[in-house]
């Protein structure tokens, strides 16, 4: 039986898991990949701190370079994270003939166009299906189950965090605030929660994920991104009263030759299947010319489940180093010689629905001038729920609309938020009505 | 640009779908594919009859040996159904060295130790995403993304006629015989229903997706099943009084060097994901070892979901062609020389939880007479529905039940049955509490 020799760089919680899973599995693995897989090397800044799996001594290094220059390592996984030397370790190794495997979004949302590019002039594989939705085969889906169709929408739940906070919330009727600090608590959140509660990872993730359904080079700044922190328990109660649930989407529509990729809090009707994807799990909902609609859900992070996709790229790598060949299925789902830069949508051009919560003195007239203003810029409303009368102090009033133009929107609600009967900012929170 | 040429074999309503989608996106294709598909010949016994696509008349003959001996065509694509001449035309096309693309889950449920064998000696490819589950990548996600995985179990549901009836039923309150003949008439569900209705075409695409999963050689007779014909709308209520939806489910559950398959009608929780898959859409639910839940969904038929699954395939093998390899992974996870005959465990030792539903004179005693009869078989009652009572005529009282055995149900039930106080035939349906 052959052997494939693999070089771990980063052994943290999903380098363990992948140690661990090697290990457990060995057996099951050899029988489906008809070789043998040898961890040969694992280097780490810290290789004294326990781990939960055991390794011999001699398999450790803190010199990443004793990987990378390895002759007999034909596989590199790089799970240490962030730009540098993560980048640097990559590009190296493929210059030195080796296939990479990597969990690394931020790396290939940022750098993804000069690493993709690297690894087909020099003819090796490069994995990531663990980098966006942790074990759902959301990248082999795109580039392979449905390689043959155009793809009409793409939304995602793809971060863990924000999609505990907002469930906490919606299920447990708790503030922000409160479900933020419990899921520290829990290590359910960084300490410095930004990357995740302002949809930066979300965007890291929808970035790539674009550039398998669409084309190339995306940039990061150009996708329009709004985090969960506005949302309030007031706005996930008119959600449920009016047959919503909120999640932080990732959202890519085909609109003609332009792509909409949005990164927002947005109502889903309670009976869609994303509405249901609650704490930390992530889901797909994408949309086939040929398919039609396609449901994918699963753990988004965590150690086993990512190492699941991770060895899911080693094993597609291995079986293509077995057969001697590399490049089968181009990194981006096309050659990146043909792939095309994405024409994103300016955000002023969505159309969508939208809620509204306003904030109004409770007097005679006020409905009517807030229709007034939404009227003359082509916003038609669908519902209205104004109840809870005060004699003082701002009462809500909250509306959805049909489809409307977001220019529209903006240019409307700045000029309800200086009327003098309007006391604080409007809070808008667009719909998505699609079903499955 | 180089081209590969394919043959198609059953111009049907499948078979028009993958003319449809190599003709609408022949230019998405070749990007992605880095070749052009040449579809060269069409055989079906009826060329005339018009059909949504049109292709030249020169591709079309009745003559499938003008494909299958063509020495031009290296792809075959079977959508013929059935087991001959489909069987010896895969045989005889492999023979010639040609790769094979089919959707015929009975041909491969029932010959597939045959034909996979003979994939495997003679070094062509076989692909049959489309015969399980339409266009959701189950095939390709149990081979290739969950590989590294121990699968703890698959639930399905993957019969989309027997999913729009239930649906229907438990939606509309209509009764089985209604919405059946409703379906009849939408093309939903064919004349004579069997295949459907009774699970046999659960079974066939069970059995091809235990193979993947645990091993070869299922005898289909040795998987347990039920069809739906036995559901009435009074069990749909007390289900859904129960916080329960009935589906029919195929099931596969390893249990130590075992594996469960079985095939009924089961409530499973509200809140369940698959208790929200509705219509005529199919999903899977996979727990593996290390990916935990995952969760697959769309649409299980169709001329253009199918279709896309079929060209999934046809690329798949297209790459290897254009990479000169075959074999690249294993048509049934594992190498035909290596993979294990599957030991299912016997229907008596399953252990779930049960429903019952029994009719009893309304009488005193009744209630203890018959949790006596269960306590004497190991049989702990989880909750009883007693309502309606009627001075004539049998009263229905609804049990369902702690973890029991199946051996233990069975002769339970046959000793209620012949109680004197017990009217009719008692209802049992099993269980699945299983959380996402």
């Amino acid at each position: 039986m052959k052997t494939i020799h693999l070089g771990l760089i980063g052994f943290g919680t999903i380098g363990t898991g992948v140690v661990s899973l090697i290990q457990e599995n060995r057996d099951l693995i050899e029988n489906r990949l008809g070789a043998r897989l040898n961890l040969k090397k694992i280097a780490d800044l810290d290789i004294t701190s326990p781990r939960k799996v055991s390794v011999s001594k001699d398999m450790l290094t803190t010199d990443a370079r004793e990987i990378i220059n390895d002759p007999e390592i034909s596989v590199v996984i790089e799970l240490i994270g962030g730009y540098e030397p993560a980048r640097t370790f990559i590009l190296d190794a493929m210059r030195n003939r080796k296939h990479v495997v990597t969990a690394n979004k931020a790396l290939l949302a940022t750098y993804g166009n000069e690493i993709f590019k690297a690894s087909e002039e020099l003819g090796v594989d490069i994995g990531f299906e663990a980098s966006v939705g942790g074990t759902i085969p959301i990248i082999k889906s795109l580039k392979e189950s449905l390689v043959a169709n155009r793809l009409r929408s793409i939304f995602g739940i793809i971060n863990g965090t924000s999609n505990y906070i907002l469930t906490k919330m919606s299920d447990e009727g708790k503030s922000f605030d409160d479900v933020l600090r419990e899921a520290q608590e829990l290590g359910f959140a960084e300490a410095d929660p930004t990357f995740d509660i302002e949809g930066i990872d979300t965007a890291h993730k929808l970035a790539i994920t674009l550039s398998l359904a669409y084309g190339k080079r995306v940039k990061l700044e150009d996708v329009y991104r709004e985090g969960i922190a506005g949302i309030s328990q007031q706005d996930i109660e008119f959600a449920g009263e009016l047959g919503y649930r909120i999640k932080l989407l990732a959202i890519a529509i085909q609109r003609d030759e332009f792509v909409e990729a949005r990164i927002h809090p947005t109502m889903i009707p309670l009976d869609h299947l994303l509405a249901n994807v609650n704490g930390n799990f992530n889901a797909f909902h994408i949309v086939g010319d040929a398919s039609g609609s396609v449901f994918l859900y699963g753990q988004g992070a965590g150690m086993m489940p990512t190492a699941s996709a991770v060895l899911s790229d080693i094993i597609d790598i291995s079986r293509n180093i077995l057969k001697g060949v590399s490049g089968r299925v181009p990194a981006r789902s096309q050659s990146e010689n043909v792939i095309h830069e994405i024409m994103l949508l300016p955000m002023d051009y969505i159309v969508t629905n939208y809620y509204f919560r306003f904030s109004a003195i409770d007097r005679p007239g006020v409905l009517s001038k807030i229709s007034g203003v939404l009227g003359e810029n082509n916003i038609s409303i669908a519902a209205v729920i104004q109840k809870g009368r005060r004699q003082a102090g701002p009462v809500p009033i909250v509306m959805t609309t049909h489809k409307s133009k977001e220019m529209d929107v903006q240019r409307a609600i700045k000029v309800i938020d200086q009327l003098n009967i309007i006391l604080g900012k409007t809070i808008v929170i667009r719909i998505e009505d699609e079903k499955l």
